[in-house]
Order: structure tokens, then C-alpha cells, then sequence
């Protein structure tokens, strides 16, 4: 049993995504493909990177993960392949891997030269087709990393803004918005407990929106509620409604909890 | 074999449903999961259960259907299991699995509580992951529902708005709009043939819009027409166009079929 | 093993493109169904054909195509099916499958007339589940293609414009746009070498845009770029941006290549 997980900018509307399955089950008729999403906006690494990061750890292991977030393709940037403890992952090496990888203990890193296991011709504007889907179906199918290509030192790593704590209070900023309009933040939201008692109040920038909350309903309909989300971070939403349109959030938007709190400025 | 069948509002543009189907793999790795859809509109309890309606017929034999239009995650509403004749239902018990529910012969439900079958920890905000998953790949490998928790009554049934016969009118209204545009109403198609002879025309509210023809291209490019849709149900459409943008139409508008008819008010 | 392929323009917002795949698997259980894209545009033929004759070299011989962008549903076309040396296509007899077969060796053309092999009733909205969907399982359980109806001696072909080369130019237009925005021409990308020495020179129309590159990186970002796309067409593109939008190029605008150049008008 293989399972090749894939994670695209190619959007659904076109038959690229499906083409990288064709192309995998040719080489592997027993692959099982799973999508976890095609819709990352065009050329966003970063998103990419974290939509990776957030669902791989629940993918079996021995899992191959390939994640094309490709605007570099044809140009320098490398095509790689790393396995780790759990799971294989191949992509370009432009960070899109890292935010995973920095989850796992990594084992081996490896630059995809071996045209071998590519797709020929090789274009300049597809390796989603001609390298990555090909090489993953190959090391699916359990050719060794090191027949890919010559071993890597290292990867490139995406910088991750990290939160600041100062005194009674936690800085940090919107890293991911979702189809719901959540305001995923890079907060984790176990560290809120350590912020003291009365219990933590959540601003995006200077404006005070609410409490932490259990979860999405805690609060009447329409109003903004903070919780912890499925991947352990602090989330923004608005219960039955869009948080990110209504507070005007954006990856990059500063969001901070802090303990001083009175009444929220907004209702 | 065992097929396990996802709709939910999860969307495609994040890494949610793919990490359901990581979930489900981890457990049962001979697991063929199929997407029936992740785009219903977010919290959109009415059309997910339309949605589930609509296509669950058409499954094999055994099929576990998992259904998450949960805006309640979290708070008091319960996960549940339903064992029909036929199939194998999961997801919150707010209404979404009860149209298709109404259709089948149900022989066994049960809340989940059995924590052994559920992901831990368990977020509060995401049960499509920790809870619905795991617990329909378990069903899946022949888990008996009874395990998964205690035996309930009965589930909550959404209410459905019945069309109303009088005289010879028939007064529904639109219960679903697809991606074409075309109106579904509650109206069923084979009731039309009682209404008498002259043929049946469609109102939309007071309008008067076409008469019922047999299939699309029945009726000139452009030309509104209700046709016998696919799940039986009365539909207006515009050939090669969008019917609810064009006549504004959307769920909970009135439609009306009448046999007192002479010319159309909308061209 | 049999692969079946879907293209359709049914969305994957509602529950059509699913309940074809529940359909397929209550008759082939151990079919591989793969979705291509269910987001062709409403009734858009021609980007259907492209789409297909795009992906289907990519899969494995003996793949099941299924193809349905089909306004004229329970119309008079014919439902058929296509046995080429590769591969077999079931769709509608309207041209969509007509690109991909002048790609193959067409070996039997068949009407699908067979209601053994149908679903009943059949709806005259859906023959995606009620005909194509069934057939296409059947197929892959390798049912011969002359069990499902009379042997047709030929189906309908879509036009296709053709490039024109006139000294040291070609014209020709824009035949598909991609979620990227990058415009693909019908201009073979192998035939620009023929335009002689100092580089080929692209135009919009009378606007001179830019020379012919290998990769989107190879302008600085926010630059337009014209490369050889992964089809081997001619392709316009912005690197980094949404080169149909900037340019204002939709399927049909003119484009052309010539090597008298000088400088872009379009920065």
C-alpha cells in the first residue's frame, strides 16, 4: 500500500493536477492519491507551506507528500526529495517543504538529477508532471532516495515569524486564513494558560475584539470569538461568519492577547 | 471493499478534507474514499443534507457516508452513527444526515462516546479530523456500530418544507441552486401529470415563466425552461444560461406549477 | 487494475461528479476513478476538448476516459464511445472528445444504444450518471465496445483553428486559458525555430509583447514572458502575475510571432 499525498497551486479548474496522477499511477497502478488541496493561491509558498505542515502529521507513515508551489520552475532552484523518520516529501526547494519538515527528524535530503526517473521530454513549465509526480511514484514503489540524485547538506528554509512575549502579553500575527475567513494566528495557544489568571484577551492591533473561548459557539451568532484551532494555534473567527472580511485580517495582520482586559471594541 | 463517501464545507482551498482522508487511511488502509463534495456554502446545514440526499442513492451497498456541516462543533450537539439498510451514516446529529435518513430504513442509532475510536487529543473545533473520520474508517473495517457508544431514540429531523396542492396548483418552492443556476424546487415532477390536461405552466412568485418541457435544448438558447431534474424533483433552468441570477430565484423562493396558462411573462 | 478518468463540467460544488463515481464503484469496485477537473465552464465544449487531449498522453494504456461537457443533454446527440490503440473515451457525440482522438488511432467508434448498460430510469438531465458513468464501469470490466450499441463509421469533430504561417510570421489565437492566467496559444512552440535567426518576437494583436523565453522566471517578476508551455504550445504569461488579465486575451484574441523585432510595447 502507497499513499501519495499531493498539495498544488494548480488550481481544479484545469487538468494539471490530474495529469501528475496519470503520470504516478503509470508508474505505480497500486498508488493510492490523495488531494489535500490544489487551491493554494497561485505562487503563495508560504500558505503551501503551511497547509503541508498542518495536515502531514496525520497522514500514515511512509507516506509521500509532493508539494509543487512552483513559480521558480525551470529556473535554478532545485528540485529535491527528503525522507524522514515518517514520510517522504519531494517538491522544490524553496521552502514550501520546510514548515514540515521542521516537525520531523530528518533523515536524508537529496537534489533530483537522476533524469532516469523523470518524464521525457522534461519541461520547462511543468516538473509537477515530468519531475516531482514521476519521482514520487518511483519512491513509492521503494527505490532508495539516493538513486534520485547526490545528497543535499541542507534545504532552504522558509523564515517563520515567531511570536514575542513581554510581560503580560503574547505579539504575533495572522499566518493563515481559511475558507471560513478564520484568522489563523502563529500563537500557540497553549501558551495562553501562562499569561495568568482572568483569563487572556485577544486584539488585532490596537483594537480589542474577545475572550479566548472554548469553541466556535460560545458565543452568540455573528459575534468575533477566539479559540484554539485544530493545528493548536490561536484562531479569529466570528460564529457563522467570516472573521478575516469583517476585522479586515490578512496574513501579517498583528494579533496579540494580553491580560489587562476590560470590554472589547467590537461587538 | 469499503467505500467511505465525504461531503462537507470544508472546501477544497485548504488541507481539511485531505486530512480527513489521511485520518481514514491511517485505519484502514484499504479505504477507497470519495469526495461527493466539500463546497457546500459554509454552516449550510439545508444544502448538505440535499447534497446527501441527492447522491447517496446511488452508492454501493455498505457505503459509509460521512457528512460534516457542523457550525455547532464543539458546543452541546452530538457526533452520532446511523446503520440503515443499506449504508453506514456519520456525522453531527443537527439535521444534515436526516433527509437521506428519511429515505432509508434505519435499524440502529448511536451517539458517539467510545473515546477509544476517536484522535487525541480531541480539538474542539475540528471533529471531521478527531471525531467523524476515525470513527467511519473504524465502521469501515466492521467495527459494530453498537461499540462506538450508546443506543439513541431517534436524531434530529430538519424540517422540510412540503409543496402544497390546490385546486389545480401546486405552490413549492426552490429548496437548492446548483452550479449551472438551475433551480430545484420541492415540487415533485411526477406529481405534474395530475394537474390535467393543456400541460403545466411555472410561476415563479407571480410570474409566469414557461411550461414544462422534457430536457434543456428543448427550448430555443437563452429560453427559460422547467424541466423533471435528475433527482426527480421540478427545475428551472435556462438553456445555455444561469436561471437564478436571471430570475433572481434562490432558496426558499416561490415556485408554483398551474394549469390555468396562456403566455409566458418572461421571454 | 482500470483506471477511469473524469472530466466534466459539472463543478464540485454539488453532488454530480460524486454520485458518478458511487456509480462506478456499485459496478466496478476496483475501479481507480481519477477526477481530471469537474470545473470546465458551463457547456464549454471546446475547453473540455483541450483539457482532455491536454492530460489523456499522460495516462496509463487502457484508461477509461469519461468526458462530459454536454448542454444538449436528452437531446438528439448521440452518447458513444471511442476505442482508440491506447485508450477508450465515453461522452456525448459533440466534439468533446474529438481533440484527444486525433491524437490516437481511432479503432472502433460505437452509438451507445445498449440500455442493458444504463441506469434506470434515465433522467434526460444526467446522463453523466445515468449512461456515461455505467458504461464507462462496464468498459473497465472489459465489456467489449461492440456489446453497447451499433458501430458508428465516424463522430463529430470540433473545429480547430489552425496557425497560418505567411514569410517570417505565424498568427494565430489564444485556445485556453489557465487558472495561472497564462494565455495558451495554437502556435507550436517547436515551429518557432523555423522563424530564422534573432529570436522570435510575440504580439497581442498589433502590441509587441516580449521574446520568446524558456521559463516564467527567466523576466524579472510582474514581466510579461511567452515560453513554450507543457503542451508544447505557445504560451503567454506574466511571471508572478495573470498575464489573460493584464493583457486583456481571452480565448480567440489574435496573437502572432515574428522575428522582425525591435521593442516591447507592453513593460
Amino acid at each position: 500500500m502507497a499513499i501519495l499525498s499531493l498539495i498544488t497551486d494548480f488550481g481544479n479548474q484545469d487538468w494539471f493536477a490530474g495529469t501528475m496522477k496519470g503520470v504516478i499511477l503509470g508508474i505505480n497502478p497500486r498508488a493510492t492519491v490523495v488531494d489535500i488541496t490544489h487551491e493554494i493561491a497561485a505562487g503563495d509558498i508560504r500558505s503551501g507551506a503551511f497547509a503541508l505542515a498542518a495536515s502531514c502529521p496525520y497522514f500514515p507513515q511512509g507516506t509521500v507528500f509532493v508539494a509543487v508551489v512552483d513559480p521558480g520552475v525551470g529556473s535554478g532552484r532545485k528540485p529535491i526529495s527528503v525522507q524522514t523518520a515518517n514520510h517522504f516529501f519531494v517538491g522544490p526547494d524553496n521552502g514550501v517543504l520546510s514548515w514540515a519538515l521542521a516537525r520531523e527528524k530528518v533523515k536524508e535530503v537529496c537534489a533530483l538529477e537522476n533524469q532516469e526517473f523523470f518524464l521525457h521530454p522534461v519541461s520547462r513549465t511543468f516538473h509537477g508532471r515530468d519531475i516531482f509526480a514521476p519521482v514520487a511514484a518511483h519512491l513509492s514503489r521503494g527505490v532508495p532516495l539516493r538513486k534520485f540524485g547526490p545528497a543535499l547538506k541542507d534545504f532552504v528554509r522558509l523564515a517563520r515569524s515567531e511570536p514575542r512575549r513581554t510581560g503580560n502579553s503574547i505579539q504575533g500575527e495572522v499566518v493563515y486564513v481559511d475558507r471560513f475567513g478564520n484568522a489563523i494566528t502563529n500563537i500557540d495557544a497553549a501558551a495562553l494558560g501562562s499569561l495568568g489568571s482572568g483569563g487572556a484577551g485577544v486584539f488585532a492591533g490596537r483594537r480589542r475584539l474577545c475572550k479566548v473561548a472554548a469553541f466556535y459557539q460560545a458565543v452568540p451568532a455573528g459575534k468575533v470569538v477566539a479559540v484554539s484551532g485544530s493545528s493548536g494555534l490561536l484562531e479569529i473567527s466570528v460564529n457563522g461568519g467570516n472573521a478575516a472580511r469583517r476585522l479586515g485580517l490578512k496574513i501579517g495582520s498583528a494579533v496579540s492577547v494580553r491580560t489587562r482586559w476590560t470590554e472589547p471594541d467590537v461587538r
